[in-house]
């Protein structure tokens, strides 16, 4: 078996093999949430904390549902209301977790690297659950993993990931991942949403919609993180809408039979068009949402089976 | 069996027979959790996730602890914190908790049928903890097994609800729920939180204490809902208290063994006079959290049942 | 065996034979902890509820990691959001919980007492957390656990407790239980953090570090609670440090192999240089909050045994 890992930071340390192990293992899980009995005890008697610096509803639920399901031991930890705010460090924070005896820890937090840096202190496995602009593993997987189940297969589609690539984890994870598996990929946004590194990647890079969608497999929407923008944005937001929305004109460039995707929570009307979110014959945003309990507990499965491994050859744990 | 429903949405839908059903159940469920070991399988291996858009310490606590004795997986959603403000729709916000594929939903919002439309777009059973001044059926079902515990019968019952009657959820599914059990119910409190519509339920109508509380057997007094008033009322609280609050001389109209009920928190000194909230011959405040919490697992493993009998129907799921 | 308690208020209840009792156990949990499976079912089918009157990230974390590694139901109140907004007492509040059936009840509270009180009036097993200026049983029988461990007893050791006296029921607790196991206790301070209360205690007080660190087994350090302070207090800092916060320098007094400990969360700089916090030849900081999840368990599995047997004597719950 693949996937040798001892943390989940990123996309970038995974090879095409780790990413088939986690995804094959997913699968699994995604019949056993589709059950009345929905657990297994993979992860009992193991404790999960789950750190999040930010908000977030979706994705700290999906962990926490995942981690419970697996029978591990799940606490929360609001990072707002911590001592944080008494002004202990973070990884004085973390070194004070990990004395607790975790053996998953997952951490979102609002600076690129932040996880990395935590990973290094603690002796546990780490989940990066979104660090800054740098990376988001997990969506990327589970994105993945709803395009396998779409498509077939996850090799030479045209995938086109459209928005503010500029502030997105999302997009990052995705570029990597797709990549990876020898994918085409093509950009789309406004020039001041898609900085020049982005064009590094071996992708392609449009700013108009329609040229962009040309023939594409699957059409990826971003969020607009519109919270990270002033009150000034509101009024383009019509105009944003006009050349970058997906609606039913724009998406008949992509084939007829392409899968429309988003990572949510979803701003109708200005990324997306809400007949289309809802079209169940092309998006597939609720079952991203599916798809990223089961790809969750597939990491912390892998992560806990190494763990155990590990410390059973240092023979200091059993 | 009677109780086929898929949802409890509200006290409208039920006939006397689901009461009863439900009822007997949860007084298995009272004996239950008077023991050491509170624990049943009823609901294992199923997902509880708790919903609440409006605070509440004591439903939600009730709820949670409700689900976690019946050994389901309960995790809690401040919506307050959700995506909710990142612009997201409550369908969606409720779509995406769908896809996670929970068996239990339990809801709270503040806008009246609120519970009913989310009820109508996901797959799993609906339990509504209160949605705007519409309904709150597991209050007028836990206020029921208190009064037929204390009563030894639920039918033909003198009972009056006193106080702010026209912002209550509390009063409007107690009203629903005790005439369709052949009680004779009064409604007492101040013309102005007692809007005209009550009148159309067949009940008595009163504005005065003590000629309200005249033999009956049941004193249900309301919370005054002071944090929907501004602080002009404040002066009035004691007017308030002086003419509807409960003390031992108002009290003394009621039948010599009337019980006394309150849904808490109490304002003690406004709505009810403490002493005789603390009295254990008359008040039943504390029975009522108890059996707060026996009903709310009758109604989840009920609703489990169902849940299960349709996904076998179907043969979807197994 | 010892430990009859119904209760942990304070160290003040406990007789050293309590206090070996409750660490002997305390040291099978350490080693349970150490395991990749942590799970016992002490608690099993029992409900533990954790209400925190005021924030605390780690102590509420212990607790909780405490209560479901010994299988426990657990339950978070956060009580800043609660119905004691609503104008709820205290006193309702917790005899709102406790008609819910709980087991063992954590309490934080601001106000020095309002834990023995809640006590009184419940009829499950509680667990003082910390309340105002009075009491912190377990952070003090985590820190004896730390001591026994690293010294090899909890006999006639010299242990100086150093930094603000004044506003710390860590210390005061600790004073407590190092007294009654016949250690000599030296306290340094300025004397605007160390009031003469405290100089009844059979202890030493000196005001210069050097002098009173001088051929000490343990140097416990206190959190200076900056947040309790006004913005005035800030330029100080430096001097603080400068007189009594422990760097190399003041630590040579001690004995060669005296030990570090801080109760967390530490502000590096201010009460302690952060090297020395970071020495694994000197510091136990972190073992603290190891041990400060056994303790608990420890605690809890106690009280737990207590309550059965209390249960059963009265013949009223099985």
């Amino acid at each position: 078996m693949s996937f040798a890992h001892a943390h989940l930071l990123g996309i970038e340390q995974l090879n095409p093999f780790d990413i088939i192990t986690l995804l094959d293992l997913a699968e699994t899980y995604v019949d056993l949430n589709r059950r009345d009995v929905k657990h297994s005890d993979a992860l009992t008697g193991l404790t999960q904390i789950n750190m999040f610096f930010e908000n977030s509803t979706r994705t700290q639920a999906s962990f926490e549902l995942a981690g419970k399901r697996l029978g591990a031991d799940v606490m929360n930890m609001s990072m707002q209301a911590s001592s944080i705010k008494k002004g202990e460090t973070l990884i004085d924070t973390a070194m004070t977790l990990n004395a607790m005896h975790p053996d998953l820890l997952v951490v979102r937090h609002p600076h690129s690297g932040a996880v990395d840096l935590l990973a290094q202190k603690v002796n546990c496995a780490v989940l990066n659950a979104g660090d800054g602009k740098h990376e988001h593993p997990t969506q990327a997987l589970l994105d993945a993993l709803t395009i396998r189940r779409a498509k077939g297969r996850l090799q030479r589609l045209n995938i086109a990931i459209c928005g503010d690539i500029a502030h997105s984890r999302v997009a990052r994870s995705n570029i990597l991942l797709l990549g990876k598996m020898e994918n085409r990929i093509r950009l789309i946004g406004p020039p001041t949403l898609l900085p020049s590194p982005f064009k590094d990647f071996g992708v392609e890079v449009y700013d108009d919609m329609r040229e962009g969608l040309k023939d594409v497999d699957v059409v990826m929407m971003l969020r607009l993180q519109k919270e990270r923008m002033d009150g000034g944005f509101i009024p383009s937001e019509r105009e944003y809408y006009h050349r970058y929305g997906l609606d039913a004109e724009k998406l008949s460039y992509a084939k007829p039979d392409a899968i429309v995707m988003h990572p949510g929570p979803m701003n109708r009307g200005v990324e997306i068009d809400g007949e289309i979110a809802d079209d169940i014959n092309r998006s597939v945003i609720q079952e991203q949402v599916e798809m990223g309990v089961a790809v969750r507990m597939a990491a912390m499965d892998l992560l806990a089976r190494n763990l155990r491994a590990r410390r059973a050859e240092k023979g200091v744990m059993v």
